[in-house]
């Protein structure tokens, strides 16, 4: 693991320079997924199904997963799965429930009705990506919010494949309570949610995570729909002090190590014997993992221990990353929650290792990656409404109003904003 | 007006197909804005200064506006504009106070606490159009929601102009309390914004509106910061039915279509005699407007009179063109509220003109435009905080997971993530 040291000010300006270095220019892709998205367009369902030839060398039939594929592949999944995955289920209710938010009506001002509504999106599309790996807690991760808030049809588009879409997929999502399956990935996944075809329906926003080329396509058709943030790599920032445990934190950092070679996993400490302490036991966790070559490399490429003097310039640096996930392990975390001003999901103290937030405490998983929690926010019930202000406003009111509506209109150059108001009392 | 009548079915048809006509494809514009943008990058202050000569043929010494600038600006504005002004600002700050979001933490389950902090974003950027017609109203309605959130610092940008920014603008942006303004414009204000350069500090989200390359510059930068939404033509949405008065609805239809000649203005009417006299109307009141060929091609090319048989499919219909502003003119507007599911901003009865939102009430007239109040909402609060996810277990919660966690993320092909909380327990 590379080691930073110096003052803030040096670690920060390091920091930035590695942050540059990992800036791609993917301008071919955009060429590419932009083609895509145009014969999808044109052509729907057909395009859709040449596509899925061509890139994931399956011939479809039908687009659509049949809902006794779902109950069939439901009813193989082992037991447990199916009860952890119900209890994970209980917790991501229970916790985005609090997130509600409710209309707000305010009438103090004398003949003035002014409100918001919170409305639910009615059609969202969950991208679910393929591959070797399987992630049904995804699935629950971007459904359930969507879900809670009200949203009326749930549509999951998931790549092809001759073994067809992993059973515990299905059943992620059946215990989720997604509407429809469509068996089509990719770019052209994006676009159908996109734009609709004959059988896959235009949805209002899409959620999900994929690679280069959905992730592409989510920002070039941001705007006809809604978009969830783009991900990027997995991050974990842990801050210790000396009296932190080396094994949970060397543990904590290969387990995001493990997800990808570009994942980042950084501790800062103020102690050089415990960052001494967690190299060594990253060397000995790794030596028995399945994933040991992704970890290591992400480890050597992107693992960085940080060391400070003091307690307040690990949130300084930290703030500065705004990690995705923050572990605090220091003694009495509680009392350090208001320095943090940047952070997707904070961990407090040392039994809560971040695992236990992407599978089961009911916080969401999906989250800001790269930095962007400085501006993101993890997925919750807010990204499936939208709000509409309310205004009434009587003749009194309205008369009152008059004066500083028309000076401000006829300010701006825009006479028949005035002389609206104006009509009403000729 | 082009009259459009038929079954609700026919009706969306025939608007979604000019929907679609309206698309463009600017790919032209998107390669020059991603040149202007790696140029800021690598040549910071030097770049913007060489596009404002190129761009806006102006010589800068100085990107900044002094405060001695912004004060003597505001002396030189009537007193009239500045009380109204100062009027409007009460009743955003008061409109928008109600939009706070409050930090929960819920403790229902034994050991465990999960909640969620609001933050506010550190820095926000405001990009404000230069051009021919100057837009104070639309500066309080930017910053001031970010100011509200608790944003720390307000960076305003513009374009530079050889009569200097309009006095208004700059007395605007001294009530909002912009902390700092610089006259840079289009893209290349942007990328400033995005990247930051000698002069200009990195933001962390960019709102305001923007011509076609500011709009592609934003899309550009999305995810390096977070941006609001990309603004389209202005749009009015209005019901009436046949007590309605056709005097104040052309009135309303004419204050959207002297905006831009693509704005949108939609009547909905269960009666084609209302109709026949909101035309009439439209043509008296058109004659002597100061716009009247901007307003004017507007209502011919893009306003549409829209008969229904039924309230009930005044709202269906509504609801697909999901209006940036809707007006509800019809008996008893308040009983209708509840059929509304897509519109930016709602004005209930024949005295909620449409202006007094957007100079008056309070709340924002930055709303989605062109169909995406389907998934996007008015500027508000929550555009300028983000939230952040709290997680505590104690040892003996963490035992009560154990088992969901470890099954799950083995099921993943995740062992790292299962060890780290087996390693708790060792």
């Amino acid at each position: 693991m590379k080691w930073l040291t110096g003052n803030t000010k040096e670690i920060l300006t390091a920091l930035n320079e590695e942050a540059k270095l990992t800036q791609v220019d993917n301008q071919k892709v955009e060429e590419q997924v932009r083609q895509i998205i145009q014969e999808v367009i044109q052509n729907g369902d057909q395009a859709l199904k040449a596509y899925s030839k061509k890139f994931d060398q399956v011939t479809l039939q039908d687009l659509s997963i049949s809902k006794e594929t779902i109950d069939l592949a439901y009813q193989r999944v082992e037991i447990e799965v199916i009860k952890a995955l119900e209890a994970a289920k209980e917790n991501i209710v229970s916790y985005h429930q609090k997130q509600k938010q409710h209309d707000f009506m305010d009438t103090e001002q004398k003949g003035v009705l002014r409100g918001q509504l919170v409305l639910p999106l009615a059609r969202v599309g969950v991208y679910v990506p393929g591959g070797t790996a399987a992630y049904p807690s995804s699935v629950l991760m971007n459904v359930l919010p969507a879900k809670i808030a009200g949203v009326k049809e749930i549509i999951m588009v998931t790549p092809p494949s001759d073994e067809g879409i992993p059973d515990v997929i299905l059943a992620a999502a059946k215990i989720a309570g997604v509407d429809k399956i469509f068996q089509v990935g990719g770019a052209q996944g994006i676009a159908a949610l996109a734009y609709g075809t004959e059988t896959v329906s235009k949805v209002d926003k899409i959620v999900g995570p994929g690679n280069i080329y959905v992730a592409t396509a989510k920002k070039q058709v941001f705007g006809t729909v809604g978009i969830d943030m783009i991900a990027g790599p997995s991050e974990i920032g842990i801050l210790a002090d000396e009296i932190a445990n080396p094994v949970y934190i060397a543990a904590d950092l290969l387990s995001q190590a493990e997800h990808d070679t570009l994942a980042r996993a950084i501790l800062i400490t103020n102690s050089p014997n415990l960052a001494t302490q967690v190299e060594k036991e990253i060397v000995r966790q790794l030596a028995t993992l399945p994933r040991k070559q992704i970890a290591e490399q992400a480890i050597q490429n992107h693992g960085r221990i940080i060391i400070v003097a003091t307690i307040e310039e690990m949130f300084t640096i930290m703030n500065e990353i705004a990690p995705e996930h923050l572990e605090v392990q220091l003694t009495d975390p509680i009392s350090y929650l208001h320095e943090i001003k940047n952070a997707g999901s904070i961990f407090l103290g040392e039994y809560a290792s971040e695992p236990v937030g992407d599978y089961f405490s009911g916080t969401n998983h999906v989250l800001p990656t790269s930095g962007t929690a400085k501006f993101y926010s993890p997925l919750g019930v807010y990204d499936f409404v939208k709000y509409s202000q309310v205004t009434y406003y009587t003749k009194e009111a309205l008369a009152d109003a008059k004066d500083a509506i028309t000076i401000l209109a006829r300010k701006e150059g825009l006479e028949a904003h005035a002389r609206a108001v104006e009509c009403r009392f000729n």
